[in-house]
């Protein structure tokens, strides 16, 4: 066995490395919050016998055939937030609470949904998915039939085209981490390679695009391009591990790497191969980018590069001054993430984050930045770049090239404004 | 738009690779399901319109606060083994459903357990976690005082140590995989390196092991060589981006990558630095690996390269002879997979299957191989190498090194045998 690497030394701080008490990365594994802070929860008392709690005096609950999380972290939950007028179960939007979360995956559990016509429950067994139109062949798939083929696994994001929209508002509205951002979710998913099935089919030359169906009472429907269903789409049947659930598209949900959320579609039923994309609902009344000029981007497909910090976050109070980790997501729709700046300074000085390896493309990557919290005001704000040089703009900057008057595809610098009293809240910085 | 790179002609099944039906890599992406079945649930009807399900003609359910499987996935659960005399609640263990699975990560609700003493039901506010012994300072944290430091996030795996001792049996057993195999998960963990902490309390130089203790009524503890807990051990207060699950250790669970599984010591609650091992039941009386020369290995902490095949598998029925995936998990608790063979003749020719990236170290990889079965008899097995050129033994071989009358560390390679009827069991391959 071999000795430890001496290390013997009072742990140190480190240089400051932006304003406000940003430090040095190289700080980043050896903090010492004993010595930055007032106690908040630490102590040096540690006689023998240590205290025997009452859960150690029984034995203890039996196994459950399918775990649950602790009761104690019952208010761990999505935010529900549907249309007020009219109240339509399912409609609406369940948002994931970020900042009670770490690491990159979501819990399935957890993971948000956009639903236009509520969560079928759909039988497996009399579920089909066909493939159509421009094609040499039709085919009809059961989904045993599909477990027939060669599968992938991918960890990457989906992101709602409408995620942080709240931003675009004149004024900072009083919202929590889930209700501006919380329309973003990562899993593993696993499924067949769409173009292995379009290559059964038979893809015929005069093809361009594939509209993909949802089998919800909506038909919620998306044109894809066809150069992007035969690079990296995925036709998923598991979700972190297991079947995808019935929120997230049971049994077939589509994946498209990077793209606007809901052409990720649920519950997926078809797949028309068409020379023209199909104008459906939700590619021309919503989910078309609205500019300053009247005019709007339509098949804008990535979201681009964007990141927000998860801890400190509305929500959760700093208990007095000292030592915190910075520690937020970044990610990109058309790439990898290649840098992660902080600020505590409302973006006056900035420094480079740790990123959480491995990093892989339209994956979320946690990053993690060390900042020493003097009790007074401070701003906090996190800007990525991903690897095809884009940078997130800031506030002012998005609003110059595109105005506020949309609600998709928001991605300009977010902030946290830290009070004295260690509240976090929404603020344009 | 850029055209789809044009693959118009009938895919191919590719070269035999191995015998038996194990095809050549390069069909992995090309397979033919249609050309390679008799129908098997595909068929070429698809006049429009579609037809409308049931589910599709009205509004579906409402949003969850947190999510839930399918209600017709209820059969996926762990199997759930206790020993039989006396039946105590939470003794045993709670078993992966492997061959339901795809992917690498194991949805936390399905995680395998093995609880000596049940789940305690620790309240977070009242937990702490004692360092001392051979330190500078001994120190008590809360639960939120863990929460103030530096955080990082890895996928790992964690096995049993006694995952697989069924097949120390001298006959087969008819046992499906998760009886066999199933005391294996993989997660992603986000904490607090232990090195942070220790560093904290001050490692005095007399100090050799770390003596880490659960919460739970057993206190079960086991003895970790201090240059580990210095390395990688992680003090984790998230599974998969939510807390620690109560059947994994909530509030908070060490994890010792790569390392027997119950040394990844769940309710976390004390670690004492000492000048030697404590010579716990848990590395006494249990957890040493009997030889066949009444010797006995102690202290053998990594658990050995190993792969299993998770589909097919028993439980799934092959219908009908055509194209099948075989796909399997591979792990290695000294580093990372580099090879993984398949066999479909019970080890008499292999040939490599696909490995999924990202390869992490002490990570489980999902590896996939095209097979084609042609209904009759096979036996198919899975070797793994890791990147120390370790190979798994076969079964012969393991049994002449270290006899199979341990019920630990078994890592020979295992054999599905595949009947006329397309039903998987557990052989003697």
């Amino acid at each position: 066995m071999t000795r430890p690497r001496s290390r013997r030394h009072p742990p140190s701080f480190g240089e400051p490395a932006a304003g406000n008490g940003i430090l040095s990365r190289r700080v980043f594994l050896e903090s010492a919050v004993v010595a930055g802070t007032a106690g908040a929860g630490i102590s040096t008392a540690s006689a023998e016998p240590l205290a025997i709690e009452s859960w150690m005096k029984e034995p203890g609950a039996g196994f459950a055939p399918y775990g649950q999380p602790s009761r104690f972290q019952d208010k761990v939950v999505r935010a529900i937030l549907s249309p007020p007028n009219p109240p339509l179960p399912g409609v609406g939007t369940a948002r994931t609470p970020l900042h009670l979360l770490d690491g990159t995956i979501t819990p399935s559990g957890l993971h948000f949904e956009r639903s236009h016509s509520g969560i079928p429950d759909i039988d497996p067994d009399q579920h089909r998915l066909v493939i159509h139109g421009h094609v040499r062949r039709p085919l009809v798939f059961t989904v045993e039939a599909l477990h027939r083929y060669p599968m992938q696994s991918r960890i990457a994001f989906i992101e709602c085209a409408g995620n942080s929209g709240a931003l675009n508002a004149p004024q900072a509205q009083p919202l929590g981490i889930a209700a501006i951002h919380g329309l973003l979710g990562c899993s593993e998913w696993t499924g067949v390679k769409l173009s292995t099935l379009l290559d059964e089919a038979g893809v015929d030359p005069s093809a361009r695009w594939v509209i993909a169906e949802g089998a919800d009472a909506a038909g919620m429907s998306r044109s894809i391009p066809l150069a992007k269903a035969m690079d990296d789409a995925l036709v998923c049947l598991y979700q972190n591990g297991e079947r995808v659930r019935p929120s997230n598209g049971y049994p077939v949900r589509l994946l498209v790497p990077g793209f606007e959320g809901n052409m990720n579609v649920k519950w997926l039923r078809r797949l028309k191969l068409t020379s023209g994309p199909a104008m459906t609902k939700d590619e021309t009344s919503k989910y078309t980018i609205l500019l300053k000029d009247e005019k709007a981007w339509q098949f804008v497909f990535p979201m681009e590069v964007k990141s927000v910090i998860t801890r400190p976050a509305p929500g959760i109070t700093l208990r007095g001054p000292g030592f915190y980790e910075i520690s937020g997501l970044a990610w990109s729709g058309n790439g990898s993430i290649r840098q992660v700046d902080v600020s505590a300074d409302g973006g006056q000085s900035w420094a480079p984050a740790a990123l959480q390896g491995p990093i892989l493309p339209k994956a979320p990557v946690r990053f993690r930045a060390p900042w020493q919290w003097n009790g007074g005001p401070a701003v906090l704000q996190s800007r990525a770049t991903d690897d095809t040089g884009m940078m997130q703009p800031t506030r002012a900057a998005f609003a110059t090239e595109r105005g506020l008057r949309g609600v998709y595809h928001y991605n300009a610098i977010a902030s946290w404004r830290i009070d004295d009293k260690g509240e976090a809240t929404n603020v344009y910085g």
